[in-house]
């Protein structure tokens, strides 16, 4: 019989298609043999030498006669820095100006990596990079929520190769961050204890859904995993937005989040996935209810009519088999 | 500058990318050119003479020596039919068994239609069977909600080429459909209108995204729509749930849906698409609040991590223009 699960922390529902799963090696696709990347592309806008060709740098790491990583405006922004929040109320047509941030993260001089293929001290720069970043546009006072995510891949939504992160910074609290927020409150209301916590103290008691774990986070498949290999990472320490990650966490994080998606990459032969950094709403600052966490999202499974009229998905794989798989993957 | 428009049904804001939006026409994609599909396949399990290799048939519309219509139980059902809801809680972890029902809608005896090519008393039928189903679904207890979808394409999930839709009821109500609900109370506490009917209103009074009218029906894209060609379709009369429909409604609704789809099949080139029929929840019955409505989502534009990060969406369609051009669209 299927399972339905409910994750505790979205309060959504998801179907374990149990006889109807497919075996964890069974998700890993051929792959058309693509001609090697070069290391450099004298066309590409994030190659360096091609810095004219970007705008609004806002980040540098600069090295003896370069940089590192750099954070530029997106050249098509989805958000506008200039400008007001300005509300239109016309009967049911709610609008708003649209002020924000919306910023490209250049992760490696190089064209042809990605970060399964970093030193963890490269992924380290990027992820301090994204800290600066979250830092000064929390200051913003027109910014109420950041989102920091990579799309990795063309089905994951990018078109460009150089490897590459983007932060969007949000006028406006988004509907799906507000539920969350509220069922967090709730949870602590009830309890009063962080739902996150809570759950992180159960999978790591459980053990059977965790991949990997650090001095300062874990890596899990979570209980009710919407899709195949949908996984978590939790910072350990109680911290609700990303910009609270200190020095020795970032330096942890980028090990973990470089090993996972190492496994990710030589263990399913290199899907496309999406990873986005959820912290609690800019203004609110730290709180006993909310906690920042990473997630990645392969890019395995589609959605489709049922996902469309319900919100609700259904996983084609266990997540305890999923989370074997990963923990079980040697990396050369 | 962009702007940010909210749905004051689902509470969701989008981002209307203005700058980045492309045009109308630019949406049609150039497709390979496939071989046609034969009108019988013999090796298709819901081609006529094959009935023997689907399971469970519920629903079926007889004519001479043969069938127009059949409803049969989905081969690898996502939810079972069979046994009792039971809910366990362990801690954090929640599940239940996953009792439900999970069809299959076969709508045409032919292999190589779709509904842009039927006739609107062949729709006619199909939401017709749709109807039978949902009212003997909904009666049974274990039942919460209730989802009617169709797949057309493979980038919307299909894998099968046979015309069919579906059906899934769920032993819970899914967590969006739950929100949607609860924000339909608080406008209906507010106000003491439908947030549908109020809507509704508003679009017909404004007409500038209304794609065409019927006396029972109106299909428009949404002020904040998600996505390029997004488009919803309202039955005029205050009705909670699908089986309110009454026949003559059911009639209108076959020969308005099969236009809007012809609509876009001739218009965009026969975009990938997914449509579905959402209700209130199975045992709500007629309230005041809920309005059933279609929903049809052309699988033009890709999720991406900010989409995964924030729930929230970038539409590169302006409504009113995506509006302007389906009105426009000449069908053969």
């Amino acid at each position: 019989m299927p399972e339905l699960r409910q994750n505790i922390i979205t309060r959504e529902w998801v179907i374990i298609a149990k006889e109807r799963a497919m075996r964890p090696h069974e998700f890993v696709r051929a792959k058309a043999h693509a001609a090697p990347l070069p290391a450099h592309d004298p066309h590409c806008p994030f190659c360096t030498g091609n810095e004219a060709m970007t705008v609004g740098e806002t980040y540098r790491e600069e090295c003896d006669g370069g940089w590192k990583v750099r954070v530029v405006t997106n050249k098509f922004p989805a958000l506008s820095s200039e400008g007001d929040r300005v509300r239109n109320i016309d009967g049911v047509f709610r609008s708003m100006t649209g002020v924000g941030f919306h910023e490209v993260v250049i992760e490696h001089p190089r064209h042809d990596l990605s970060p399964a293929r970093y030193t963890p001290e490269e992924l380290r720069r990027v992820l301090t990079a994204f800290r600066a970043r979250y830092t000064t546009l929390k200051n913003d006072p027109r910014i109420e929520a950041i989102i920091i995510f990579k799309n990795h891949g063309e089905s994951a939504g990018t078109s460009l190769q150089h490897p590459h992160s983007q932060i969007a910074a949000t006028p406006i609290v988004p509907t799906q961050i507000r539920h969350r927020l509220d069922e967090a409150i709730r949870f602590f209301d009830e309890t009063g204890l962080c739902v996150f916590c809570t759950t992180l103290g159960y999978e790591v008691n459980q053990r059977q859904r965790i991949i990997q774990e650090s001095d300062s986070f874990v890596a899990f498949i979570p209980y009710a995993a919407l899709s195949p290999f949908h996984l978590w990472i939790f910072p350990k320490r109680h911290e609700s937005s990303f910009d609270e990650i200190s020095d020795d966490e970032t330096a942890d994080l980028a090990v973990m989040l470089q090993a996972i998606l190492a496994k990710i990459h030589y263990g399913l032969n290199d899907p496309d996935y999406n990873f986005s950094i959820r912290s609690i709403p800019a203004h609110e600052g730290h709180r006993e209810y909310f906690h920042w966490y990473v997630t990645i999202i392969p890019r395995i499974a589609r959605t489709a009519g049922f996902e469309i009229g319900s919100g609700m998905y259904i996983n084609v794989a266990l997540p305890e088999e999923s989370a074997e798989f990963l923990r079980n993957v040697k990396l050369p």
